[in-house]
């Protein structure tokens, strides 16, 4: 018998942080729980860095997820914003993984195209499709919105991987 | 009376985070340890962050410094390569901070004027100054070394804020 899984997506990001948290039981997918861990732009890095920990820590804490998913971060030409963006980025990889789940990461196109069917897309196209997907789902504002998106994108590539294996093992 | 103050230094990258460790009491420097933390290729990137993270507990959890001084990343061109510096780096900077201390940054030119009087300089005249101002110094390979600057770089700075903050009081 299949089990439920329960997914944990983050969008990572320095000042914003967007988490959102799934089940998915073969095809079907149900909403639990979304938001978003804020830091302060007033102190220093690393203490910002200790926030988005400390609020990510207690997510998985109290959400229990089985499996974590994190966007692979746009890589754009301002340099800086690329670091400030890698330092949020390891932090939102390093909670899950302390917490003894695998942490999965997905192209920005590959999270589009799990949830709007094609690898490009707007915000808007992304919000409705949620939607359309989990009926009962609840975000305030993109960033828990993108976070839901990339862990339904894990909730499908996980079933692939998983009927890879079982085709090959055969 | 004057209290020694125990600074951790550190030069992180995702292959290998150097460490060092200084005491300072006034203007006198004392080396204390150093060390690397490295991290296996083979592992997925939150596996990695998750064994820097250790590693960097560890030595916190060992040595027990008061304060913590992480270099500034070189910005360069290749986006990949500061992205993954970026994610190495945020754990270096939350390390410390998880562990209630505060965290300076310096620029990469700051620490070498620090350690060598000058804002440029190659790795060698680094080890020699270290042997200079620490004749005790340790260190394997320069990673470590580099954080060993970075801690005197800090021990250095800290002192003049100091002495600024006292004026400024009257």
């Amino acid at each position: 018998m299949e089990k439920t899984i329960r997914i944990l997506g983050i969008d990572p990001g320095l000042r914003r942080t967007g988490w959102g948290v799934i089940e998915t039981l073969g095809n079907s997918l149900k909403f639990i729980a979304s938001g978003t861990v804020t830091t302060d732009g007033q102190m220093d890095l690393a203490s910002r860095l200790r926030q988005l920990h400390d609020g990510l820590s207690e997510v998985v804490h109290q959400q229990r997820p089985d499996e974590a998913a994190v966007e692979q971060t746009f890589v754009n030409k301002d340099a800086v914003a690329t670091l400030k963006l890698g330092q949020a980025r390891g932090i939102a990889l390093l909670v899950p993984s302390l917490a003894g789940l695998h942490v999965s990461e997905y192209a920005p196109n590959a999270v589009k195209k799990a949830v709007i069917g094609v690898g490009h897309g707007d915000k808007e196209q992304i919000h409705m499709m949620l939607k359309v997907l989990m009926p009962k789902v609840q975000f305030k504002g993109s960033d828990a919105a993108d976070a839901l998106a990339i862990a339904i994108c894990h909730a499908h590539n996980r079933g692939a991987n998983r009927m890879m294996k079982a085709a090959l093992a055969g």
